[in-house]
C-alpha cells in the first residue's frame, strides 16, 4: 500500500472512530501529525505524551480513546475503499483535489474526510454555492420561496447546498434540480442512507448532477446530534447562507449562526409575523443583522461582490422564471484563470459553442473525450463561470 | 381685537390663503416677522422689498402673491374662530400651550398652524406616541397586524396616529379605540370633512377621545398631493412611524422617507415576500436602516429608551390581549415634573387611587371639577404617564 492510500484509509478509519467536531481528537491529530498515526495510537491504546502531561489531561483523554475504542471493530480495511468507489461512493480527504478549502475555516472543527456520492467535483461545486436551509415544517409559502429562490439561483450557475429535510430543505433542492442547476445535500448519516426515507429518490436525482455529502461513513443512521454538528458544514461549504422559514430555536437559525460565525454572508427571507416558521428568519435580520431576501435578485446581489450581475433591479422570484432568468444572464467572470484548468477542462472548453448548444456527447467527441469525463469537466467549468447550460445543452458562457 | 386675537386670525388667514410647506410663503413670513403682516402684505399686493431684490425673484414672488391672493375671498373674519369653536374646531398656532413643539422639526416646512377637532390635547397626545400607517388595499393580515399593534401599544399609554384612511390606517384608529386608548388622526382635508366618507363614524370616535387634524381649514377637499404634504406631519408628531403593509412606491413609504430625514424612529413589520403590499416595508428594512418588528413589544422596545419597559421579552401583539398588556405594564417614568401640572390636572392626580380605579365621574367629583374637564386631564396625565386606565377606571401609574 503507498503512502497516500494508507493516509486516505487512516482519514475513513477517523470518521468511523469518532464523532465530527471532536476536540480531543484535534489534538491528538496535531500531536501525531498524521492521521495514520492517530489511527495508530488509538489501536495501540497509547496516547502520546503532550496528550496526558496532566492528571486531568489525562483522565479526559483517556476516556475519550475508551469510546474511540468501542468503534475499533468497525474500522475499514484496505480494498474497502475500493469497494465502495464500485458503489459510487468516495472518499475526499484534506489536500484532495476536490476538497473544498473553505472548509478549513472550521478550523479544529473541520471533518477529517468527507464521503462523497454524486457526479459533481465537490470543490468546484462549492465555489459559488449558496446554501438554502429552513423547517421541515415549512408552510406552502416557505416551501414555494425557497423553491422560488433556489430554482433562480441555481439557473445563474450557483450551487445550492441543503440538508436534504423534508421542507425547505427538499424545496431547495427539488428547485435547483428544476431548473437544471447543481444542488450538493449534506446528511447527517451516511451518504448511502435513504434519509429521510421519502427523499431516497431525491437523494439520487441530487446525486445524479450533483453531490450527496456525509461526515459520517457509509451505513452510519443520523441522529439529533448528528443534525447540530453536520449544520456547521452547510453554512461552512457555502458562500452564503439564506434562511427561507425557520423557528426561533431550529435547525436552520443553528446553521445561520454558523455561517454567522464563519462570516459567510448570511440572509433571511421574510414572512408573516403571525407565522411561528418565520419567527427565526425575522429573529436572523432583526438582532444578527443578517440581509432580508425576497427574491433571487436580491441573493445574487449580496452573493456577487461587485453587484455588477443582477441588471433588472430587485425583480421578484416569482416574476421571471427559470429560463427567462438564464437567458437574461449575462454571468459573473470566471473565478479562475483560463490558465489553471486542467488540459481535460481545457479541451471541454475549446469544444464548446459560443451561440447555440452542444449536448454533453457531442461535446465529448468533438474534445475526444469519454462522456463522463466530459461531465465532471462541463460541472467544473460551469462552477468556474466558464461554461453554462442552456436548451440547446452547453455553450460558453458569455462575460 | 387684542394683539394675540389678531395673531391668531392672521395665522388661520395663512391656512385659507397658501398651501402647507409653501416655501415662498415660509421666506414671505420671515421677511414680514409676523403672520399678521404676512396677510397684510397679501391684502395690499405690496411684498417686502428683501423678496423682490433680484428680477428673477420678483418674478417668482409675484407669480406666488397672485396665487395667494385668488384666495383672498375665503379669509375668515373676526369671529369666524368663536363660531368654529362652538362647533368643536379650534385653531391650535406655534406657541400656543397645546402646539407640539416637535412639529418644529420641519424647518421651514412646519405647519402655519394646525386645525383641531377632539378632546385630547394636542401637545399631550404627542409627547408618547407612534405612528401606524400602511397601505389603503390591506390585506386580511395587514389589518389584523396594525390593529393589534396599534391596540396593544395604546394599551400602554401611547398614542396612535394615522391618517385615517381606508386599510392599515383604519384598524391602527380602531385598535387604539377598542383599548380604551387616545388616538389622532391626521387629514389631508378640512376637519369637519366626512373622509373617506366611509370613515366618518370613526372620525366622530376618534375625536370623542383623541383628536381629529388638519393643516386645511374647514371646507376644504382632499386632494391627491396634498395626501402627500400631509405626510410630513404624521411622521413629524410621532415619536417613530411603523410601516405595516405598503407598496414600494405608496404614500405610506412617503410617510416613512419623512420619518427617516426627520431623524424619527422608523419600524416596518414584514409580510410574504410574495405580497406587493408588503414590498415597501421590505424596502424600508432593506435599504432604508428601519427596524424589523414583529410586534407591539418590539415597537414599545424601541420607542423606549432605556429598554426597560418591556419585561417579558419578544411577546407576540396577537399572544397578548390588551387587558393583560395593561395590566403587565409598569410603564415608563413620566415625562414631566409633578410641579409642571396645570392645578387641574394636579387636582385629578391626588384624586386617583393607587390600587384599584375610580370612574371618571368619581374623580371628578373627588377633585371637584366638571366631567369633561376631568377626562381631558386624564388623557393629559395618561400621555403623561401619571395615570393609566386600569379595569376599574383610572389609577395611579406605578412607577
Amino acid at each position: 500500500m503507498i503512502q497516500r492510500d494508507a493516509d486516505r484509509l487512516a482519514r475513513a478509519s477517523l470518521t468511523y472512530l469518532a464523532e465530527p467536531a471532536d476536540e480531543r481528537l484535534f489534538a491528538l491529530l496535531t500531536a501525531c501529525g498524521s492521521a495514520a498515526e492517530a489511527v495508530r495510537a488509538i489501536q495501540t491504546g497509547k496516547l502520546p505524551s503532550a496528550l496526558v502531561r496532566t492528571g486531568s489531561a489525562r483522565a479526559a483523554a483517556e476516556r475519550s480513546l475508551e469510546k474511540w475504542r468501542v468503534r475499533l471493530a468497525e474500522l475499514p480495511e484496505t480494498g474497502d475503499l475500493e469497494a465502495f468507489c464500485r458503489r459510487g461512493i468516495r472518499l475526499v480527504c484534506p489536500g484532495d483535489p476536490e476538497w473544498p478549502s473553505r472548509l478549513d475555516d472550521l478550523g479544529p472543527a473541520a471533518p477529517y474526510a468527507l464521503w462523497v456520492r454524486g457526479s459533481a467535483d465537490l470543490r468546484f461545486g462549492c465555489l459559488r454555492s449558496v446554501a438554502v436551509v429552513g423547517s421541515r415544517a415549512a408552510t406552502a409559502y416557505g416551501s414555494y420561496v425557497a423553491a422560488e429562490i433556489s430554482s433562480s439561483v441555481a439557473a445563474r450557475g450557483w450551487t445550492i447546498v441543503s440538508g436534504a429535510a423534508y421542507g425547505v430543505d427538499g424545496a431547495a433542492h427539488r428547485g435547483a434540480l428544476g431548473a437544471g442547476g447543481t444542488t450538493i445535500a449534506v446528511l447527517a448519516c451516511g451518504v448511502d442512507q435513504p434519509y429521510p426515507a421519502g427523499h431516497a429518490d431525491l437523494l439520487d436525482a441530487i446525486a445524479e448532477g450533483g453531490a450527496v455529502v456525509s461526515e459520517w461513513p457509509p451505513g452510519r443512521n443520523a441522529t439529533r446530534l448528528r443534525f447540530l454538528v453536520r449544520n456547521r458544514v452547510i453554512a461552512a461549504l457555502s458562500t452564503a447562507t439564506v434562511v427561507v422559514e425557520a423557528a426561533e430555536r431550529s435547525g436552520a437559525v443553528n446553521t445561520a449562526r454558523h455561517a454567522r460565525d464563519l462570516s459567510r454572508g448570511l440572509m433571511a427571507v421574510p414572512g408573516p409575523v403571525t407565522s411561528q416558521q418565520s419567527a427565526g428568519c425575522h429573529m436572523i435580520i432583526r438582532d444578527w443583522d443578517g440581509t432580508l431576501v425576497t427574491s433571487a435578485a436580491d441573493v445574487l446581489e449580496m452573493v456577487t461582490p461587485l453587484g455588477g450581475e443582477v441588471s433588472s433591479g430587485n425583480i421578484p422570484a416569482a416574476a421571471l422564471t427559470s429560463a427567462e432568468m438564464s437567458q437574461s444572464a449575462s454571468g459573473p467572470p470566471p473565478l479562475l484563470s483560463r490558465d489553471a484548468l486542467d488540459p481535460e477542462s481545457a479541451a471541454i472548453l475549446d469544444a464548446l459553442p459560443v451561440r447555440g448548444g452542444l449536448g454533453t456527447t457531442a461535446v465529448a467527441a468533438k474534445a475526444g473525450l469519454a462522456p463522463t469525463t466530459a461531465l465532471t469537466c462541463l460541472g467544473e467549468l460551469a462552477a468556474g463561470g466558464f461554461a453554462e447550460r442552456c436548451e440547446a445543452g452547453w455553450r460558453i458562457r458569455r462575460i
